[in-house]
Formats: C-alpha cells, sequence, structure tokens
C-alpha cells in the first residue's frame, strides 16, 4: 500500500460509481410497467433475469420450512445469538411520546407509532446475506411494525438461499417474495395484485435496485442509499500489523471500489502493514476484488501526532473507524464523526457486521457527519399534537393574529378570530 | 366547494408540480457556478436576480440592530413568546447515548451528538417568514448544533425583512448571508470564500431551491422538500360552519395548489361551509390564490359514520388535521396518521403555525404515513461503539467466523481470527 505524509486536508476518495442516463430509463421504464401489469410484470422479468419460471411470487411456508430442514443446525444457532445480540442493542433505541399540559387546559404534544408497514430488499446470489436480513428486519420489530416483507431476486431453480430464508424463519417473517431488482423495488412501493405495497423500503442493492429507490422516495419512505464500505484504522506502535492488515482487507473484499486506510504515527508499523497486506492478499479467495480496492482506494497516512491522527480521522467520517491505540478508549473520545468506532485490539470491524449487536447499515461517504446507522428510530413516526381550552385561545389570539397579519396572512389571522363570532351573536 | 359522497378510496390530489428539465439544468449551471466562482458568482447572481448591488454578503451587525429598532416591539415580544412555546416544546425531544456492558467486560453502544452546522434558507419577499426562522433554528439549537446559519435573497435595495432579521436577533443568530435561490443552497453546501459550508440545509423555497436542494443531497443533508400545504377537517353537527370555512381558506390562502378537504356526516354542514367559503373569499386579500386552490384542491366529503370519516382522514394522512367534533379527543385517538393534529374548536390550525410550539414544518403529500414534523431528531447524529475483550473475543470469534464464511466472506473470518496469532508465537 502506498505511504504518504499526513496532510492538513485528506478526505475518502470518492468512487464515481454514477449510474448512466440509460440505466435510469430503464429502471423508470420498468417502474412504470410493474405499475401498469403488476404480477404479470414481475413474472417476465423474472424469467428475464433471473432465469427462472415461477409459479408463485410468495414463497411458500413449505419452502421455509425445508429450507431451514437443510440449514446447518450450528449457523442456525449462531444466527440466532446474533439476532438475540442485535435485538438487546435496538431495544434501547427509544423515542418517546410526551404531553406539555398549560393550566388554562391546552396542551401540545407528540405521539410516537410505528409507521405501519417495510419492505426490506436482499441482493441475489453471492450477496444474498443473512446477516442483512437480521440488521435491516429486527429495528423494524423493535420499532412494532406490524407488517414486515421480504423480496429478494430467485436462482435459475426458482429457489432463495437457504441462510436468507434461515434468518427470516428466526424472526418470524413468513412474508417473502421472489423478485429482484428495479421491479422488486416498484412492486413494494405500489404493490401488484399479489403484494401490497408498504410505507417504507430498506436494504442493499445494485445501481438499478439503488435508483429505482431514488425513483420511488418520496411516495414511499427509503433508507439511506449506501456507497462502497470503507475502514479506516488509527494505530501505534502497540498494535499488530497483521491484525491490521486482516482489517483492513477484510472491508477490501467487498467491494473494488471499497476503501481501506491506515492512520499511523509510527513508520515502521506502517511499512509491516504495507507488507502484510500484499502477504495476507496472496491467497484470499476475493483476492481480486480485494487487490483493486486496496490499489484504487487504500491508503497508508502516516502522521506526526496522535492528535493529528484523530483529527484526520474527523475529516474522514469513515463508515467503519478502529482504533488500536495504546490508550484506545481515551482516544475514541476525540472522535466526533464515524459511523461506527470499534475501540481496542479485539474490536474487529467483522464482530460489528455479524454479531457485537450494533446495525451494520452505517453512513458511508463521510456522512457520518449527519447521518447515522440504520435503527429503531428510523421505523418511528411522530404526529404532534395540539389542543388549545377557550382559555388558552382567549389569552393568545390577538398575538397570533398579529404573528398571521406579519406575514400577510390574512386569512391565518381571521381564522383564529373567527372563533370570537359565537360569542359576540350568543349575548 | 363540491360535495361529493365519502367513497372507499380517497386520497389527496396530487399536485402536478414537478419541474421541467430546463430548470434542472440551469440548477445543475448555478451550482457549479458557485463551485468555481465562490462569493463572485454569489454577487453576480444577486445584481442580476435580485437586482441588488451587494457591498457585501455577510449581514452586519448594524444592519441587525437597525432592523430590531425599526420592528414593532409589540411583535417582537410576540415572536419572543411564540420562541419561548417552540422551545419548550422541542426541548422535549431527546435522543439519548446509551451503553450496555457485559459481565466479559465488552460493552455497546450509541453516542449521541448534534451535528456541527445547519444552514437555513429563507425566501424572500411575501414569503420571507420570521415563523420560519422560530421553526428551523429552535430545534437546531435544542440539538445543540453549534454553528447556526441564515442565508435569504436581499430586495433590489440590498436588505433583508426586519421581520426575519428580528427573528434571528431573538434567537441570537448573528451568520446571515444574502443570497437566493439555487446559488445560496449552493454556497451552503460547498461553501465560498466567505461562507464555510454546513453539514445540514434546511428551510422552503421555490422549485429552484427544492431542486438546488435534491442536488447536493448527500453531500450534505437535507430535510423534506415540502408539497403544498394541505388542511383536512372531520366535523359533525356540533362544529362552526363559518370557522370550518374560515380554517379551511387559512390553508388554502397559502397556495393555488393548497389542498383544503372537509370530512363530516352531516348534510346541513357540508352545505353551510360550500356556502361560507363562498362567502369569506369574497373578501380575502390572497383571494385568487385561495379561489384557485378551493376550486383546484377543495372538497367536502360526505360520510355516513364518524368511523368513515376517521378512516378516510387515515387514507388522506393529511398534513395538518382538525376535528371539531363533539368527541373530539376520543376521535383524536383512532388517527394513525397524520403530520399534526388540533383537537377541538379553539384549535384553529395557525395557532400550529405561529404559537403553540408544535413545528409547523410537517410532512405533506401523504407522506405522514411515514415521515414526521421538524424535530431536534434531525440535528442529531449517532455513532455506535464497540469494546470487545479479549474475554468476549475468545467466547465468540468462533461463531463470527462461521457467520462470515457463510457468506462467503474468508477475510472477514481471517480478521476476527487473526488475534489468535500473538497467543501461539508468544506461547
Amino acid at each position: 500500500m502506498k505511504i504518504t505524509r499526513l496532510s492538513n486536508a485528506i478526505s475518502i476518495r470518492r468512487t464515481g460509481g454514477n449510474s448512466t442516463e440509460a440505466q435510469l430509463q430503464a429502471v423508470k421504464d420498468i417502474i412504470r410497467t410493474v405499475r401498469e401489469d403488476g404480477d404479470a410484470a414481475l413474472l417476465r422479468f423474472s424469467k428475464k433475469w433471473d432465469g427462472a419460471e415461477l409459479a408463485n411470487l410468495r414463497v411458500s411456508r413449505e419452502e421455509i420450512e425445508e429450507a431451514v430442514k437443510r440449514f446447518d443446525p450450528q449457523l442456525l444457532s449462531d444466527l440466532t445469538e446474533a439476532a438475540d445480540n442485535i435485538r438487546k442493542y435496538h431495544d434501547n433505541q427509544k423515542q418517546e411520546s410526551y404531553k406539555i399540559t398549560e393550566e388554562n387546559g391546552s396542551y401540545v404534544g407528540q405521539r410516537v407509532t410505528a409507521i405501519e408497514s417495510a419492505g426490506l430488499y436482499v441482493p441475489g446470489g453471492t450477496a444474498a446475506y443473512p446477516s442483512s436480513v437480521l440488521m435491516n428486519v429486527i429495528p423494524a420489530q423493535a420499532a412494532g411494525v406490524s407488517r414486515i416483507v421480504l423480496i429478494s431476486p430467485p436462482a435459475a431453480d426458482g429457489s432463495l438461499s437457504d441462510g436468507v430464508l434461515a434468518a427470516a424463519h428466526i424472526l418470524g417473517i413468513e412474508e417473502i417474495y421472489k423478485s429482484g431488482g428495479a421491479q422488486a423495488i416498484a412492486a413494494l412501493a405500489y404493490g401488484t395484485q399479489s403484494i401490497a405495497p408498504v410505507d417504507k423500503i430498506t436494504g442493499p442493492g445494485n445501481i438499478f435496485v439503488a435508483l429505482a429507490k431514488s425513483e420511488v422516495n418520496g411516495d414511499v419512505a427509503i433508507d439511506m442509499i449506501a456507497g462502497p464500505s470503507e475502514i479506516a484504522i488509527i494505530a501505534d506502535a502497540s498494535a499488530y500489523p497483521d491484525e491490521i492488515a486482516a482489517d483492513l482487507l477484510s472491508q477490501a473484499e467487498h467491494d473494488p471500489m471499497a476503501s481501506s486506510v491506515l492512520l499511523t504515527d509510527n513508520a515502521e508499523l506502517a511499512e509491516a502493514v504495507s507488507f502484510e497486506v500484499e502477504k495476507q492478499l496472496a491467497d484470499l479467495p476475493r483476492q481480486s476484488i480485494a487487490r483493486a480496492a486496496i490499489d484504487g482506494f487504500g491508503e497508508i497516512y502516516l502522521g506526526k501526532t496522535m492528535e493529528e491522527l484523530i483529527e484526520a480521522a474527523n475529516q474522514l467520517a469513515p463508515e467503519h473507524l478502529e482504533i488500536m491505540t495504546k490508550d484506545a478508549v481515551a482516544d475514541a473520545e476525540k472522535i466526533k464523526h464515524a459511523g461506527a468506532i470499534f475501540i481496542g485490539r479485539y474490536s474487529s470491524e467483522p464482530i460489528g457486521d455479524y454479531f457485537a449487536g450494533t446495525n451494520h447499515v452505517l453512513p458511508t461517504n463521510s456522512t457520518a457527519r449527519f447521518s447515522s446507522a440504520l435503527s429503531v428510530y428510523d421505523f418511528l413516526k411522530r404526529t404532534s399534537i395540539i389542543h388549545y381550552s377557550e382559555q388558552a385561545w382567549q389569552d393568545n389570539k390577538e398575538k397570533i393574529a398579529r404573528l398571521a397579519r406579519l406575514e400577510g396572512l390574512e386569512a391565518h389571522a381571521r381564522a383564529v378570530e373567527s372563533r370570537q363570532w359565537e360569542k359576540e351573536s350568543r349575548k
């Protein structure tokens, strides 16, 4: 990996990954077709792109049971334990209703309720990750979403991944459909004969899925559209080069555009990590992906002081930040912007991807400056409640009318004053 | 107003208000120009579109003080009281940091912090509303945002509205710039020589402002892009037609595409409201706007039962919902989807626009199904914290590695296992 002296301004190298006009047009056409033809369109698209002749769009109870039977019991227990940890973490995310009552009898407040329905998109093939089923469904369940739907593209034989169905089974999700790409997003957003529309769509996907989510955004809610994965590691002389290299590569294997950055004040460590990355790359199954990511977006920055490294991390605002320093806990306190902070030697990033309980859907591309992990909050909504008593109205109507007229909104002023009428006529 | 029998499926008539390709291109060009030319571009655009020859982009302390001196003291006190109510309401919106610690010494948690900077766009001319300064700035202040910036297009004489400057003064906001339209949004998002960029942009605006916010979204955060204002009123025989009409018109005067809907089970009331709307329209200053809205998007729906009316309101998921029934409090409990609910005769909608304390930035176009009023939460971000102790790592590393390999991510598995190395080599 390239070793660069830390300059004052660094940022995650933005990935060009933009869509083409042709892709956007294709997605718009697909969405229109699904809105017009419904189920028939989904079946046609599955034949065309998944090579699957589907009898039904919905996964049957039998298919789920058979998948669970086929699934390794050890892995089922691992997934179940991970789900328990994720639930325990997310159950702490509470948003409270409240009500402020005045002596004059009026009150204002917010009523917090769950959105009614949510749909999770699960990519197909090698990207059909059971862990993303857990990470997307559990926050929605913790929020109290009553209807949760999964949709995922089938293999050519019409099946979905055993792991995905097993994860769904662990969570008690039974409404699962076979469809992928932009057509699946359109079906969730607008509904078809056999798929009722949902209020919010989450989950990762390819460029067509991302474009479709942007297109339907506003008609339904969507989660953030995530960019390539990122890891930054702050390490000093106390850290182990092979462990740093392994963690850098764990993100690099995700995507040829994934970004792996080391920030260190130790030149020997920098050299050793660079050496270890090459060594470990040599026998990685996903070597070509990791190689492309390391060559294209991998950086080792050499700084003078820990303060300089922390400042650089705050500039990066990375999705994942590991801190492997002798004073890791104290250094972590100084981090202002990161999706998730992994503190200390034993907190390897994949622990958060799978098991610790925190959510692995995290803000990328420096958006941790203003956005956050997927959470229970994303599946809640708030309704404002206003009740004015006659006394409260009496006490405040003139002020409110003045403020309305200040803004040139006479009908607003008259609306507040209109209650006057009765008092006069009833005298 | 047209009186229609309530059918099973009703929805807010969506307003066509779409942008043109030409408008989008113009906005993209403006953003590029601001990124290239900075302050010079802002000054050129102000000369071109505001007709203002600006000496400085930033409003001086003297300008603010003079505006406050010129401003009606009674209105200043009204605005101050409104600000106090808004602050009291929003101070209840808390999102808590938390930490879950295990006996093995590991912990996970979320750290809640405020975003660092926020920029509020305030439209010019008659739409320069002091109330939106209060509604956008106070949640950011309650969240703890340290830098809050206002930007607004100047009049031809280079001045900003006294009311806007007075509202900013009440809140202690002193960083205020003179620029409007897409160029102002670009300046907030990417910065210029004299304007540092912000992390989040909120505030209403015309189609160019809305398009610019969509364009910069992702590089910075934005608030929702609101559609035309909406009000729905559920009323029975106990309600007063003139008051209902006045409240319907208070939204109609906002925008020719504003939607005003009455839901009632009483035919006489329906007729009387229709009559009252015509009568009150006759001498409204903004008659032509209100007339267009009532004719284009005004509806009176006549239902049989209160349940039917409530179901219809839930289908509409309106921005504002008033309940003027004999059992208003109980009926309000049955509402699932609305931006804000105004309960009872004296809770006229403008009370929420200006004074009650709830936020007047609310979800439109039925998005109350899944989104909420502008709030303190919109100015907070959360960082996930993961610390695994050596014991926690020992206890769980095999499960985590199995889950990673299940997903074909070998480098993830090896990263977790890499800590093993030391133990062996140090034996």
